[in-house]
């Protein structure tokens, strides 16, 4: 995950205008149903859909990939989308935000993608508008297939409700995608945890480091998306979404709530982790410290007693010279000394606790 | 305690569905009571719960075990509980919420329970509407056993009161499991610091590290608990609880906010458990490292003296070849230099209070 | 002090009931006053106190000691006090709270007291209705005698104003024995900073880690007055207190937050220290070590090069074996290289300020 | 950038008043424009913008540089700004504030520059009356050219729009001016990682507290915009700002939140670092004593041993004196024990995973 | 500064009484002014200040030095001011506070003044009347010098203005002198962490721990200013305060904030200076360890090689011992092993980037 995600315009350029580089591959898919039909495009153009805006079924276009000056251009003028959402839209890399009008609904909300070199965050960007719901999904991955599924049975409440229900169902299915997420950010602390206890070397300092720096980014993504579904709930502007699809949004709003709680416990366990890696790390050291003074105590004292009966003091210089070489008990004496030595110093280890 | 313990359906899946896979072993007990009957049935099927719905007697419904779609639906559909609630109470590890309406006031709590592996926590959700309580508790301990021995006296206030006085008692006794549950925290918090003041191994390390864990999940779990009972507290969207009940429940509010404070002060105790286990490693560290420096310091320039005489240098090469050791004091000289080096050691060891 | 103080019952049991085993001592203190009149009755029976009941007088009960279940429920009968209530009461270690009804107000609050042994905490339950106060202080020490020898004397405005005047006075005398317990905390903060930078055993560690754990707890148990004088200024349910008196009870007011903010500061304080012991460990193991270092690399490569010369390769066998020992200038060479190496080493020390 | 940067006067001074010291350079220039037409006056003089005042168009002021006491006062009088505000002005180094009132908004901003020499920080004011703004931008980079090349083209917005879109749109620019300075942050703290995990010198510790020291000092500055704009879009005591152009404010709106956000997430990414350098110290630490102490234990218990037989018991004495010296398998014993020796402290370090 | 400052009175006596032993120095000055004239009376009786008292003139007594009950009593008496009031004033050490009643405003301040030995903190308290201020200084430095000096000039806005303006005067000036005493602190942490990074001695950890706790103990007490100003601000049962002059108080406010603010950054970095420390120590362990190592890994293995053949295995026992002694080339063979081992010690600290 990078530091720094968001697309910006120079500081003092127009607002709402779309960088002349946004030329992305993007596909558009449009979903126009009612409760006994439901007409699907796929890689439809931006022409086709709004020729479905004035029908009096329920529209859903929703545009996968990069940003496209040309293609948003166009739907922003045909769906009646202002300038500015059209520009968040297009920056990659926002905060979640919402915007509540009386006509139209903008959410810009984040979405965390497992893929295989770890988790990715990719922009989800939904306008409801009466009858009409488009959604943006920057990068590769398409969390909304399971919706179209939903959307082609006949039985399907999506289909029976009103385009509320399916704005709320886009909604949920984004925050829900949290929850994989989380679970494998669970089993990686768990993982790190059992390990740290074996090893410690530098390989599983930058895994504490990286998890740490993974769950507080992912938390200041995640972050806002409570207080906008309060933002939601708690809304009277606009009576685009009916008073019986809150009762499925305050679902959602206790899941977002639940994915933060669990983002903040995983954020302090990575702290922990690398106070335990810490503790560990001084742990090892006083063991190696410990057999160091070991042998450096038990073995120093007696090499100097050796040393001594090395010298080549001369006795013919004079009989004070070394007497203790030329008594037949001398080295039976130097072994007394020397064991004594060690069994004292091994008695002081016992005593410590450190043998 | 699994760091995750959710249970969630595939993302974008419909909203309200039980899943296939909950077939779980449960029973249900029903009370149907007033002030002078109570009528007991142990292993009652849903369809007999059913028939006691139109009783004008208060009725209570306990579900004990892991969730069971065809069962859930059943009760579901008869007691006309919500798919959403339905769905939250068969996916276990639901994060405590309450939901209140005109006719029916929805809770998941989170019980803590001290089993022998250690706490583990079940999900309890109740279920409280005109004459009728429903309460589900996943896992295998009731912990409202004692209510049911208490609703078979004549005398109880439970019996002469109204079901929101059961839903009060069950709310009640939920949270007062926790009490048991923190006391052994603090048996454990203070048996850890005694334990770490004599030792430092690698056992207590993990201790604390888990004792934090523990600490920090059950807190994420039971945070929600006061903030629910104080939204019960206040509402006034419902009547089914009787202000006088309101009385009783100030009370628990009471208790859920000293077991939330409790829970906050043990999490601190356990972070500075682990700062106290820092402070006594290094402690040891420097105890091991100052008899090392000690021995090393009184013994290695002896040593050298004495290398310095077991050298071979020829005498008869020049008369400045080691004169000292044709000396007839040479070998005292040399012990009143060492005794001289050692002594002045010691004084410095002394002054610097190393020993 | 204890982590956990709390009283409970068993989870599940009838709220209201006092537990059969409160047996305990305490003593009854009855006061009932008019401005010109104070009848006193020290170790009063429950019963004599129920006969000043209907007085016109203010009457005030103090009871003193452990909860007795027979005393406790007469008392709750002839009082008027909620079971709930007198549970509380009989219940020690509370969290401090207050409810306020249109007729009576209930208090717990928690009394520091500094005693040979430490700081314990009392629990104070105080009952304010029209023209009584019942006041309950469970253990030995009773914070309230100069409040009784006031009473006494017919100019003090205790006597001159109606009991809501008394039942602030015991609140301010609960919460200003604050203070001498906190300048106690402060001068040990203050004793143990200035031991900490002369020394640094194991005794400081542990005295430390208790000044944490102590102004912690108290903090916990102290915390919630602040909020709870504050509800009682806010209140206009209840019309027990009279306006004047709101004025002094917003000192009492004062006092409560500026206590909390003490209890603040020393906790912050506190972990200051032991970040403070952290930091003079590892100066002090800095320090030694550093003499350690110097001693060994100082004597540690000449001891080497004297090694070298105490070799006993034969001459006989070669000239190349150790010509050195022949050489007539060999020896003084061996200690020109030796003093090179000891003056290299302490101009290395000198330049990199280790001696 | 500077710990303490605030300009103040003497305490207890006249509020509102000048400094006499203060004699900066600085240029003014004015934009007069409407839809149709734009007078641009560089280098202007107090008077000569004084004379565009009563003009239909509208008016923008723009003074660069540092606070000059007669240019101020002149300014102050011709446009009617209270004295209060004008020694904000003058006195740079001001925390960001707001203050609205009927016929006048004034707000101070912090903008954050990249320079040569690292971030430094300019105060900008602005004031917002009918018709008129007037901005001061303290230091030498001016932020807003890019603004006065929007001005000059006839079809830009800011044109077309009254002055509160000017006012908008300078907002906006010194909001956005935060990106580049963020992104750059964000690459430090990721390049001092990378060279963090490979290096620990004393150069790195000094980039990472400074690092720190920049970003806590960055967010104290910024911190209040977000609260500014908050109160700017709640507010409805004045009506110089049109209900469409607070849509453009939402929008800075967020962007304030979205660089508070990355600001306080870079502060923990710096905290972070500093933990992981003290890991990596710590690390490195016992990757050097584990060598010292594989060298010192394999080779301390040999030489004591070979210390031994070097010493020179004379035979002659006796018997006992060194028999093994005499054994004609003296010297291959010794090497069998001290290989013994050696391969059994192998097979130590082997199973503690040393080597 | 003194951890515990607060003077209190023993728990349970009389509220409102001023203890008897307060008989401290104090001089009193009387200011009688209105935009014509100005009385002042320096080292005035309290029965003085009383007959200014129902003057139509605005009255401004100010009392400097330690409080003394006699001057106290009458003052109270005198101005009407409330016996709790007074208590506050002669207990020096107070929390800042604020009370507002229809006829008089009180509030109590902390002023810090950097003096010779440190910053210590006065007690400031003012009291407003219609007409009159009363305002108290414990302590010896007088702050409000230069209020004196302005109000006897006639040209000056004190005088020009009603009595609330120089209320507000004497806040804004007990708030203003917060400024050089912190940027004083911000000087000694830029000056702390200089040294730091060349030094580490048990001074400077003895400074940076002074440092934090001066800036806890001055955050503590500045701290309620800010609310203090903000509930002056938006206060409306009182009307001694005119409109006008609320625009100066938020100024001042601002100020207050701003104050806080600096506290609250300079505890972040006097806490930052203590890990910095730590990480010097750190580091400073690594290299003094790095350098013994290197030492010691390059000697003890070629004094364990020279102690070898220092032994005198005995050639006459047999042909095994010691043969290597007798080669002709021996000597050199032993310098080559040994200039071996330490070239390729010096290869492996190289690769490890040790040297
Ligand atoms: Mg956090
Ligand atoms: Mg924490
Ligand atoms: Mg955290
Ligand atoms: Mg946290
Ligand atoms: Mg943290
Ligand atoms: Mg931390
Ligand atoms: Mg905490
Ligand atoms: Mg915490
Ligand atoms: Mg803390
Ligand atoms: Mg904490
Ligand atoms: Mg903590
Ligand atoms: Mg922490
Ligand atoms: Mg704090
Ligand atoms: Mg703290
Ligand atoms: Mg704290
Ligand atoms: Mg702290
Ligand atoms: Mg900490
Ligand atoms: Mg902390
Ligand atoms: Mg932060
Ligand atoms: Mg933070
Ligand atoms: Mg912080
Ligand atoms: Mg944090
Ligand atoms: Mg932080
Ligand atoms: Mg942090
Ligand atoms: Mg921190
Ligand atoms: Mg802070
Ligand atoms: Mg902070
Ligand atoms: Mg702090
Ligand atoms: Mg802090
Ligand atoms: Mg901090
Ligand atoms: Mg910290």
């Amino acid at each position: 995950m990078k530091l720094f995600r968001k697309q910006y315009s120079q500081p003092g350029t127009q607002p709402g205008v779309i960088h002349d580089e946004k030329k992305g591959e993007l596909t558009l898919s449009l979903f126009d149903f009612n409760a006994s039909q439901c007409v699907e495009k796929l890689n439809a153009t931006a022409e086709q859909c709004a020729t479905f805006l004035d029908s009096n079924n329920e529209t859903w276009v929703h545009v996968q990939g990069d940003p496209d000056k040309d293609t948003f251009t166009q739907l922003a003028k045909d769906f009646g989308i202002h300038e500015l959402f059209i520009e968040d839209v297009s920056n990659l890399g926002q905060r979640p935000k919402i915007d509540i009008q009386e006509e139209q609904i903008f959410m810009i909300l984040t979405l965390p993608v497992q893929t295989e070199l770890g988790v990715s965050l990719q922009q989800i960007s939904l306008f409801l508008m009466k009858n009409t719901v488009v959604s943006f999904c920057g990068g590769k991955f398409n969390p909304f297939t399971t919706i179209n599924n939903r959307l082609k049975l006949p039985t399907s409440r999506l289909r029976k409700r009103h385009i509320d229900f399916l704005f709320y169902s886009l909604i949920d299915t984004v925050i829900d995608w949290g929850f994989p997420v989380l679970e494998q950010y669970a089993d990686r602390i768990d993982a790190t945890e059992e390990l740290l206890l074996e090893n410690h070397d530098k390989d599983i300092l930058q895994k504490i480091h990286l998890l740490r720096r993974e769950v507080l980014l992912l938390r200041r993504q995640i972050w806002p998306h409570r207080e906008m579904l309060n933002t939601l709930l708690r809304d009277d502007t606009s009576e685009l979404i009916e008073s019986d699809t809150k009762l499925f949004l305050r679902d959602c709003y206790d899941h977002s709530i639940s994915i933060l709680e669990l983002t903040e416990t995983y954020h302090e366990m990575a702290n922990g982790l690398m106070e335990l890696y810490m503790s560990v790390v001084s742990l090892k050291l006083n063991d190696v410290m410990r057999v160091l003074t070991i042998i450096a105590t038990l073995f120093i004292p007696p090499t100097f007693v050796v040393g001594i009966y090395g010298m080549n003091f001369s006795r013919d210089a004079g009989p004070l010279n070394m007497p203790e070489l030329y008594s037949p008990y001398g080295y039976l004496g130097v072994w007394a000394v020397m064991i004594f030595m060690i069994v004292g110093m091994l008695l002081f280890f016992k005593k410590h606790k450190w043998i």
